[in-house]
């Protein structure tokens, strides 16, 4: 439910004015996400609305479709009617007619009507479906079995999605600073004993405590090194670092998405305080060169370059820092991308395609190891939200894939790495805007620093 | 993640030999769930197994499917195999091969032959699709638009479910325990001037950390008579009651379902004192007509007649309790049905068909109001997990509705009543296994007299 929408009628009605204006011709249609079942029909996850939906027509409701008719210059939603089993079931709601005024659109239509509608187009734009009812309720109402999305519609939708307004940048900080502050308690809670899914659990709790969802499954680890992973069964241990990634999405369909890694005990190891502070560094290198024009994926390697400075200083690398990063050797300890777009979804407009968000016509994405996974290559303009997000993950898999690799042999020093096999990862990530003249960290400040971490530590552990 | 299943590989093999044996002939397909995405593709809610897939394959991953073909005795899985990126970003898994061989399956191929394969089959059986990916599927596998499910099955299958073992028994008795400490739990934890999202938030953390997931999105409302009510921004006030329902749903994949409305101070207030006991003496009394043969239907209806003699003590209906439920005029009051099969999903096999699940082709489910919404009408059997779950709920638009109608006006005391169009609603809800003479209430008991549920309170508050 919209409980707090901070955008007006009048917002709805020029994003659509300006998409109809850029796109010039068709009838745009938006899907809405429907409820998803779990494991049956009527038991649902937490409604989660499309992100695009929303943005042109703000309505956070499942079983909706929008509808931007540039040859007739006629806007429309299509939905279902409330019954009077519906009042008894789920209480009285706004007609759908009322919400729809609110977001600017003064038609609405039953949803079996639409098939009926969609023949009158005379070029239909639809964007890819990423979930199964979106392909089954494209394939019913245009009466194909291959689908063709719109390239022109998701170009035009990804450069004006990509520029957020201040109302959706203060929207964001809003989405960030809860984000912040569910990383704060998370940090003063978590004990030595718990287990990482008793952490995870008050994480959740401290996110719906403040009425918001959270932009994506939380990673709560001491196994940073496993990128997704969902396992929480391990036990916190003393010596070990807890990778906390998460974020709080706002009831304005709005993201936030930050990573600490702590340690367990009040302070960290010796070897752990060395890598932590190689990938700080690398982060504030990176959070420095962020200005408008300049290439997401040059920033990315810069970072890669000041982490392998970093760990020829620790002795894990070595060779020449720009020999090593162009031939891939980092990517044994930052198999990743750098960051990526941050908006209403926490993968800016993933579903639109990555090639489209993150790069550009001229700039193909890299299929190498290591690039295949930025997400976000192009050059940066001021109003673009992103993430900067270095790690270090030490993965035994990978390095036994190396070990005889001509590439890592140069660069890997693989005696000093064996010791390290159990080492696990650390990532430290902050959301950023990117202004006229450089950036911004959003959000309320967070403990990043060895000081300032270990500090809250202390003082957490000692209560 | 499975991470402790308590059935193992000839319990497995045995329940698809009984299946095997009571269909007799064809190819049985049975679908586990794909990851379901929220706002993007890779953007995945927790993974909910398909119940049935799990029942006769156990294993708690996506992308499988289960294959028992009973023309040629052979039994095997379909899924993805594992790459070297899949390590990478979600570390080493066992493979399916080793997973499929704890479950008793020792054939597996990819997923990519499934088409292929499924040609050979003289007689193909499958469940109704209930999420669009597993249409999706079916469609691309069969090259049929047109799905259709196979009664068969169904029949067998529902048949074969119904009756727990004692070893499902034992662990939907887990899941009630930890359905009934997550409810004391609530009971303790809820204070006046709390937002419902506050409690709810705590019980999801309870929930997590027990390292299960709910069975059912919670419902936690002081607007207790909103029957599906997932809104939760009302602050608990003082003379409120607050209804909460709520089950968990352990590793293994049995779920716990109960309700308990308490008072949001330390003592009801006089009318809920009244309606409490209404309600809890109709609970007390369909519990107590629970065994094998009596309908379940008969029990819902005895459940109405209790509560109408109830409501009419207090003066809130009238006239002939059996001509008054036989008119329906009680649904004014309880609109749903009194319970629901229960077992590895909250409502069991709902997916399958209501029809097939709860009733019988002589004992077709109603279509009057009230009984239409009655999920579960059969003879009941040994082996059958049930919940029970009466309630009163005081719905406005439904008040207004009947004001003119002809039963009501003779059964419903409608100046009294308008007195109470603010109550609210109540609810109180066990689950219980049937047994060889009657029935046994599961899980670790839990307050649900006036006085229990008041001491309960009291002691809370002072702390």
């Amino acid at each position: 439910m919209n409980h707090t929408n901070p955008f007006d009628a009048a917002t709805y009605t020029q994003r659509r004015q300006q998409l109809k204006q850029q796109l010039g011709e068709g009838l745009i249609v938006l899907l809405g996400n429907e409820e998803s079942s779990m494991n049956y029909k009527d038991n649902w996850y937490t409604f989660y609305q499309d992100s695009t939906f929303r943005y042109y027509f703000g309505i956070d409701l499942s079983g909706l479709t929008g509808i931007i008719n540039i040859d007739t210059n006629e806007e429309l939603i299509f939905g279902p009617e409330q019954s009077i089993d519906d009042v008894i079931w789920t209480g009285p709601l706004p007609s759908l007619a009322s919400l729809a005024e609110q977001v600017g659109i003064k038609k609405v239509m039953p949803t079996g009507k639409i098939a009926d509608y969609l023949k009158s187009a005379k070029k239909l734009h639809y964007l890819p479906p990423y979930r199964s009812e979106h392909e089954l309720k494209l394939q019913a109402w245009t009466g194909e079995t291959v689908l063709e999305p719109s390239l022109a519609l998701i170009q035009t939708i990804v450069a004006q999605r990509s520029i957020k307004s201040d109302a959706e940048v203060a929207e964001i900080e809003k989405a960030v600073t809860y984000t912040s502050r569910m990383h704060r308690h998370v940090m003063q809670f978590a004990r030595q004993g718990m287990k990482e899914h008793e952490v995870a659990a008050e994480a959740v709790r401290y996110a719906k405590s403040t009425h918001n969802l959270l932009s994506f499954p939380l990673i709560c680890t001491t196994q940073g090194q496993v990128l997704h992973n969902h396992y929480r069964g391990n036990t916190l241990q003393a010596d070990d670092m807890l990778l906390f990634d998460g974020g709080i999405q706002t009831s304005a369909g709005y993201a936030g998405d930050m990573t600490r890694t702590i340690p367990v005990g009040t302070t960290f190891t010796e070897r752990q305080r060395e890598l932590y502070q190689v990938v700080l560094d690398t982060h504030e290198a990176a959070m420095a060169a962020l200005k408008p024009g300049i290439l997401y994926k040059d920033v990315h390697l810069l970072a890669c370059r000041k982490l392998t400075d970093g760990l020829k200083q620790v002795g894990l690398m070595r060779g020449d820092t720009d020999e090593a990063v162009q031939a891939g050797a980092h990517t044994i300890f930052f198999q990743c991308g750098l960051g990526h777009m941050m908006g209403m979804d926490v993968h800016d407009m993933e579903n639109l395609g990555e090639q489209y968000v993150g790069y550009t016509p001229e700039l193909r994405k890299s299929t190498e190891f290591g690039l295949k996974s930025l997400r976000l290559g192009r050059a940066l303009e001021p109003g673009f939200v992103l993430t900067v997000e270095p790690g270090i993950y030490i993965i035994p898999e990978l390095i036994d894939m190396r070990r005889n690799d001509k590439v890592a042999q140069q660069y890997i020093n693989f005696e000093k790495l064996d010791s390290y096999r159990d080492f696990g990862g650390i990532r430290i990530e902050d959301d950023l805007l990117i202004t006229e003249n450089g950036s911004r960290i959003l959000g309320e400040p967070l403990s990043k620093t060895i000081a300032e971490v270990e500090a809250m530590r202390q003082q957490a552990l000692q209560l």
